[in-house]
């Protein structure tokens, strides 16, 4: 099991970091939806290690990808659509001088553990960030079948360090401005913080170090009614695929952790009806009451631990002499891995939104 | 599918707040486990409404159960366990005469769209919250198997309002201490915030008002290696069900949302090895990585959402003439939902640790 | 996971022969379904034991069901259905007696193993064929969802040990014809062998044996394009559901294991199309093709093991002196359980051509 | 859904009969196995289009395949296994011609309903026979891990139109004869019927006709005590994957559809116990009672019906023109589809086995 989301669609995530590919097989993806190959290629080079800007890894990683299965005439047979990104022949040995040190926060110690130490150990194997590739790819083939119920889901930096971003329920934002969002240095709603951003990077870069952020993500067009009680919602749905973005240890819908210390008069999302269409006038429960959508925009939030990776000596234990060591780690990592997960949260939510419907028969 | 949880363990709820009876059946449980009666009925009691305390509802829920297969001479037979907990002959009029008034953030609304108006509409129906006592049984004979293999776990209030208990990370509790929670008035950790968080509540039900809060909850005694990568980590698991708990809308392991502002260098784990056994000097990442337990405790918290019911006018539609209108809700609401939801979170959390050790074949 | 069917439906069995209660739980059946609780009870009734005929169990097992859940005003709620149909106070004292002599190919034996001796060991525990009530339950629920599209299934006894009755494809029967079937003594097509069937019963009645039989079922109405290639295919659910129903040991679509000795040429549907509706002249792939329904109707065989209770004394070993013994059977027992099997086979396709359509988004 | 099988293992099968490449994936499967890739070659190759005989399919596939993931030094990593095979650049345009003609008895017609006339209709898309070589590779593979434990399973042509060859249990084999079944030119156990069944094969090629036949299949080594009653009993695991192999038609365990004649007094298998170990006296449950294994060898029986297609002219219609017309099929086709399917229902079973091993935390 471990790789297999199966819910109305089954997405099946194999490879390893160092394997001889990666990649991920869609069953049930409905037959007949139009797929436009340079939408996927485009999304997955967001995803793919940015060149530009600082704090990026500089790990050159090839996520070109070949579709083996399940498109015909450019469109989806509705049989199973597999793709693999092969893993070009890059040097792994330096992973096997720190084969024995655990690195902290990785999880090079509990999948030696899970795997009684037969799990492919070379740059976090098949547990590696890498593995969000084909993650991504399933998110653009999702997003297209999405597209033809005008269904669009965004993502944007929501905090880095201590620089906030707007939230998508305080302004109105138009389609337009939310599909470019992806297209700017740091995906996020304000410009203004994206120099700010760079520098909370940056700061940290020059330390050796890395840090944290949150991503928001919003799906627009979602009818009322998509999603089921108790072990089914929709935030089941999405928080069964969010956590298997590594370094993800927290997901909130609508205000979240912010409704502690509400009180029900202000938390209660009053509902109102203008020409026939029942909308409320807040919108803090995130769209989704009871499991169910209500029509709104599903809103939700996701962080990211800061890159566990740093440059930095770091206390841990070596497995081989069973004795304590010190590890300085070194290689090409991000500095904020938030700054490339944002857009493997939106992947993970068309996934997630797509599987919805398709479970309740909705395609 | 809805109410079927079915991983590892299957656990199917049924009931509506109304209907004859709701009741759980627990699918694969490991046969031959002890389970004594007496700990559910306790177990039970505790989420069912408070007598004692301020700001409790005061309906009269009759949780005894009944047991109707599974269980032979004391022991689980391995085949499924039924439970079935009768609605006593309630009146449910009052619920006819806001049958088209839909409730600020409840799932009135939701249920009817995505049920078509066939959904029994009476107390939320299966949607209401009284849909946590099946999933509280099924967590008390969780509860009852992981004992076997010495594994705990505890919950507590971590805050209503503004109001904070301690951390199970900030202090080192003992066994008995976390055993006596669930005793106190209000389940914390931290003795002299019980008034204060009694004045809060206190004050929020004088205005008709609810309130919202976090709940903490940690996995002891849970050895390195459960849970898998991508999909069917224990974030995962663990995601799957807390949300399936009516009120939820966030949930965070480890420092969590905390960790957006975190540099690396502070968020990592040390891992260091003393008598032949492997810890980490913090626990941070609430005693998971890579989707897999590390051997520290399991630690996450959640947040309800101030409980939708509160006796202030508010702005809805009705949807038989499809105009907008005023409702006041009456009858017995609790005045924060967390008090009561620690010990349902507590049994999820039993549910979906049983469960990630019977999928991967340790039980 | 035992005793859950779960593809588009979930379908829970639980109960123990002698258990508090049997019963079943329906999860994901679609909402606002008109649901008669007096045909579900006719349904029930043909599967308790037949107290009119020759070598029918004398067993009075009491079928009353309660609906505890999922049915409001008349109609599916969309929540779980479940229903309980409780054991009345039974003596099963007889089976201590026999409590460590395994029955010949009964399963007391794989039971125990399977469960390490905590199985509810009386009258078959949850292995009984009584657990196939609930099943019938679950079948009269499907059929009436299936009814709303004009899709109707009926099963007949093919054949008790040499008598055989005609086959669905080899006459033209009406639908009035078809739904008489089972208000015959004995289920059949050709009422003129009746009495040859209940000859053949009485005579092994007499020497205290059994013997086995075959029932063919059908679906009319069925669309063309229901199934799935490879692992969902039509004939892969209903042989997940057909395996469950105790004593089945065999199962095959259309002209089956007659196909090993035919020709292509004799064994292929030649297609036609006529007045725009493409059919084929035979149909001896059972309207399955692929794993899809092309149209006809689906025709199986199932059969049915003689019973393995007989009163006649055979060789088994004593599990608690592990030594060779006499066994001698008492109790009420069918002489040929095919004769109620018939219907319960019904049930079975009920719910799997429900639960396909499910599946597929077509409910 | 569709083309994933996934209890205990997930087996995701992908690709189209002239898509880039078909594979299969491997989830769950654990970590450890040491695996032979010259065993997996040599168990794809008998799968292969047989050179050698008459009536052999000669389109040349080249089943070479790459494994992609899940494999490290040797050994299996407990990640998922990918593999996949290329279909070499294959002129389809014939496929063309033929492309509005559905062929009888072929999936052409339902597969065009199921996917809305987007299905890849060259050669059968991905209901093309040759898909199961993907399942032979998993075959190989979970066999490669039985054999850790053990257990081992044979199959062997049992009938090609009247010949018919020994059964499992009328003989006692050694295990070194039936490890050279699949070596012989056709799989039998009796070396004597050979020349009777190629001669069988010849004349119905001799009338471009094609013939059924049934394959017999047996696990040996299997522990008692494995699969669980009603719905996951070991005879629905072993359905659910024996109908996913094209053209099979029917399945029967142990006596299978004789039990219909019989008396319980002759189809009871009698225990007896001889140096503490428990076994039945003859074995015409399969091996199997309750849905549990009792410790016989498993046995059941597969029939294929004759291969589709066929050099004579048929009867069908025209899809565009929407009228009758006569087909006539050209290309490369097996006589006697059973002759190849025979190393498919072995590759299946292993699948199945394994699966069911896994399913119950045994492996």
């Amino acid at each position: 099991m471990a790789s297999v989301f199966n819910k109305g669609l089954y997405v099946s995530v194999f490879g390893e970091s160092y394997s001889n590919a990666i990649g991920v097989v869609l069953d049930n993806f409905p037959a007949g939806i139009k797929l436009n190959v340079e939408t996927i290629k485009k999304d997955m080079q967001f995803r793919a290690p940015l060149k530009g800007y600082v704090g990026a890894s500089k790990r050159k990683e090839t996520d070109e990808f070949e579709i083996l299965s399940g498109i015909f005439n450019g469109h989806s047979t509705g049989s199973p659509i597999c793709a693999v990104i092969y893993n070009k022949s890059l040097n792994s040995s330096h992973y096997n001088k720190i084969k024995n040190l655990i690195r902290p926060s990785h999880a090079d110690y509990t999948a030696k553990v899970r795997y009684n130490n037969f799990n492919d150990f070379r740059g976090g194997g098949h547990l590696s960030g890498r593995l969000t590739a084909p993650l991504v790819f399933a998110g653009s083939i999702c997003k297209q079948a999405l597209k033809t119920k005008k269904i669009e889901i965004f993502s944007h930096i929501f905090s880095v360090g201590k620089i906030k971003d707007y939230e998508f329920n305080s302004l109105n934002f138009n389609a337009k401005e939310l599909r470019n969002i992806k297209n700017k240095p740091i995906a996020v709603l304000n410009d203004e913080i994206i120099k700010e951003i760079l520098n909370e990077i940056e700061d940290a870069k020059k330390e050796g170090d890395s840090i944290g952020g949150i991503v928001e993500a919003g799906v627009f067009g979602l009818a009322a009614g998509i999603g089921s009680p108790i072990f089914d919602g929709l935030e089941n749905f999405i928080a069964s695929i969010m956590f298997s973005i590594p370094a993800v240890k927290g997901l909130e819908f609508g205000k979240g952790f912010k409704f502690a210390k509400m009180k029900g008069s202000f938390a209660n999302d009053e509902f109102y009806i203008k020409n026939g269409k029942i909308k409320t006038k807040t919108n803090n429960n995130g769209g989704i009451l009871g499991g169910i959508s209500n029509g709104m925009p599903i809103i939700l939030k996701v962080v990211f631990k800061p890159t566990p990776t740093i440059f930095k000596e770091q206390n841990t234990v070596n497995l081989k002499f069973k004795r304590n060591e010190k590890i300085l780690c070194s290689g090409f990592h991000d500095v904020c891995i938030a700054t490339r997960g944002v857009f493997v949260v939106e992947a993970a939510l068309n996934v997630a939104i797509l599987s919805s419907l398709i479970f309740q028969g909705e395609f």
